[in-house]
């Protein structure tokens, strides 16, 4: 089963993973924060029961994880930051293309996602439905006719819905123009983030876009404005592409291939560094302006294999500092 | 006729070359300070024929050059840095593998040098004489039996000698040692500093060791002792490096694969960036630790061939400042 960034649609344009998060909350529990830990087994046993058996999909109970393994799956878009530092009895499934997760007990009772490679927010949406059906026809939602699904938090209330896109914006960034976006797309219920959530540095110029309102939209409309609103976005970088191939064209292509130089040949960098030379090569592969061989994964399955949980994770033990700075540098010189 | 600066001598080791120069006067005519035009075409036509005709020898009329040929010529230490801007009536007498070349009518009548590739300073006294009496066969030196021979500045006076080894010295340079060793040689007369003479900058860690008496010991004496301080020189340059590879070992290679890297993949760099990374990449080769592909000419070589005079003298045109950094780009690929 071939993992969803290893498709060849997260490298070829701005737009690298079309994303659905679904919040539900089962009607005969509290809320997470005051359930129980009796409760809590029981209501996690509940959605496993409904959701389960699967071949394709791999159950963890997020206690019995590692740090190490908990830091990879979050890199991985699996669980929440949030999990990370939880002692709540909590359950993860993930489909073993990692393309979707639901994890039980968190912030909500039932937090799903798809993510799909590319531009591919209906593809998203459907795999999505199809569970969420699935787990409705088991169990009952918390849902009230007047404001939809209730929530832990009510600013997830009504749809339950986070649809976004994984965006790759470094010339935004680096104009600093990202600024101006968050304000302008404030007004139709959208926000631009980093990727790990709320409040997250973005990171190696990318970004998701995402709706921030879930109240008095419907799924469809919320989408559609999600897409309207990306375009936009995306115009604006490929207008900041244009214009530096147009003007600095010879800068643009050597910072390019001294991002290749480095990132084939050190013996040892940090993570910063190597996210930022990623971020430089796939905006190469982007503009199309140079012909240098891809590396064997996509840009941005490297960029989170590279990070510290999913690399120690890959060596099968921890590392120090500058272990993993030699073993980042030794896992991108096998990609080139 | 391959360059001196070809032979893989020039690349093995910390030392580059073996450099004696001469000083020397006619007894008939004026320091050249002193000497008007018309005795300045006749004293360079006397020396002129007193060395030709000699096939392997290119003659130059200084005027004549532009000042693009002048200033590769005075990069690839064929013609001093005061002759650029000198208007004096001069020529310019060169073997055409480069190793030895005849100024003439410079600060004294005739300065003549022999640079051997590696450590063989004896080569280049051998070389160096044959001419000196070859000239002196057919003119009066001006010599006196106490001073020795007689020059236009007294301090080269005597034997007129300035013999000198070019060494890669990056790790005393980087560490601040080479202040320290500056204090300690003076005492023996001797001086370390830049390569194209008294006053210029270091230049990617390469560095020439020089007598800077000339009187009062003989020719044999001088360069027995430049001998002797090299090795302390040397040895010192080794034992950082060894440090380096003891210490922080997968720094150094970093270092050195990055510049490798970089160099190899560049569309547009700096001379100043170029001699810096092309200083660690033979720092690499030198320490050995590195199984790096060479490249296809000395280093050494290539650190001549990217400077302003050179690189616009291959180029066959005047280039201005982007362009430059764009054919020295081109040129540092081409290499690899």
């Amino acid at each position: 089963m071939v993992k969803w960034y290893k498709d060849e649609k997260t490298d070829n344009d701005i737009v690298i993973s079309s994303r659905i998060r679904l919040a539900r909350n089962i009607k005969e529990y509290p809320f997470s924060i005051n359930l129980s830990d009796a409760d809590a087994v029981k209501m996690v046993d509940d959605v496993k029961n409904a959701m389960l058996p699967k071949d394709d999909f791999i159950v963890m109970d997020v206690n019995e994880l590692s740090s190490v393994d908990k830091l990879a799956l979050m890199e991985h878009h699996i669980i929440s930051p949030e999990v990370l530092n939880s002692f709540a009895i909590s359950s993860v499934l993930m489909k073993k293309d990692e393309s979707m997760s639901i994890m039980i007990n968190e912030e909500d009772h039932v937090r799903m996602q798809a993510i799909f490679p590319g531009e591919d927010l209906s593809g998203a949406w459907d795999a999505m439905c199809e569970i969420d059906d699935e787990i409705e026809s088991k169990v009952d939602y918390a849902f009230d006719k007047d404001f939809g699904y209730l929530t832990s938090c009510p600013t997830n209330t009504g749809t339950g819905l986070r649809a976004s896109y994984m965006l790759h914006l470094p010339l935004l960034q680096k104009t600093g123009q990202i600024k101006d976006i968050v304000y302008a797309i404030g007004k139709f219920g959208m926000t631009i983030r980093g990727i790990y959530g709320e409040g997250t540095e973005p990171y190696g110029g990318i970004y998701q876009v995402s709706n921030q309102v879930t109240m008095g939209k419907s799924e469809s409309e919320i989408m559609s404005i999600l897409k309207t609103v990306t375009e936009q976005v995306k115009e604006r970088e490929r207008k900041l592409i244009e214009h530096l191939i147009e003007t600095r064209r010879i800068e643009f292509e050597d910072s390019i291939y001294r991002a290749y130089g480095i990132l084939s040949n050190a013996r040892k960098i940090s993570g910063k560094e190597a996210t930022a030379l990623l971020s430089d090569l796939r905006l190469g592969y982007v503009s199309g302006i140079v012909g240098l061989q891809k590396p064997k994964d996509n840009i941005y399955c490297i960029m989170m294999n590279i990070q510290v949980g999913s690399l120690q994770k890959k060596e099968g033990k921890e590392l120090e500092g500058e272990e993993r700075d030699v073993c980042r540098a030794e896992y991108l010189r096998s990609m080139f």
